[in-house]
């Protein structure tokens, strides 16, 4: 094994995507649960890493973001971890307050209601 | 609320990028690790909602391919979740067999060194 295989070498090297981006999911160290997915870029990642507070890269906006900086509700980086073609980060974090714009905990407050998905419906979860 | 509103409502209607794709996020069912991450276009979803095996669209290979296709290693859903804006889906899978091509369980199996990320070093995850 090399030290500079991409795959099985222990060389950061993010993979990004055509538009310079790559897939960040966020989870929450307490409970496990998965709060949000965004994307960075070389940028989000360094400003990550040097402040241990996530930020993105807004696809709508355009611009970087520190996820809470107009809500307070910011992630504080417990632990990243990247996939083996590098081109996906997990970020283990801990959140002040709701991580979701809505006010709830997670994003993902919705199922998919399997067996019936061709007629569209969703469900909320508890 | 109204049922037709895409962050409260209960219509199932993803958002996909301009490639026409939206991230897909598995997790094993059974503790709750991050298992991989990947694209999905509309079709990728329908085959899995169809089949209850995840599909993925693969953005290097140009297809849809079922992940598990050549290895046997697939993916049965357990749940599916979607965030707020209904550009992310969360799969709560049970994988048969390790998820990662390289042979083990999660694709996640490396941790970004905290504190000299500079260094651009990586570590293994026991």
């Amino acid at each position: 094994m090399s030290l500079y295989d991409s795959e099985k070498g222990l060389i950061f090297k993010p993979k990004f995507d055509s538009n310079g981006l790559l897939s960040a999911i966020i989870t929450d160290v307490k409970d496990g649960q998965l709060l949000m997915v965004g994307f960075m870029n070389q940028q989000a990642i360094d400003k990550t890493l040097d402040s241990n507070i996530v930020h993105f890269y807004s696809r709508s906006r355009q611009k970087l973001w520190m996820k809470g900086e107009a809500s307070g509700h910011i992630l504080n980086v417990i632990d990243i971890r990247i996939d083996c073609d590098q081109d996906a980060l997990w970020i283990i974090a801990n959140p002040e307050g709701p991580t979701c714009h809505t006010g709830v905990k997670s994003c993902f407050y919705r199922r998919v209601k399997n067996g019936v998905a061709k007629m569209n419906s969703l469900e909320m979860i508890e």
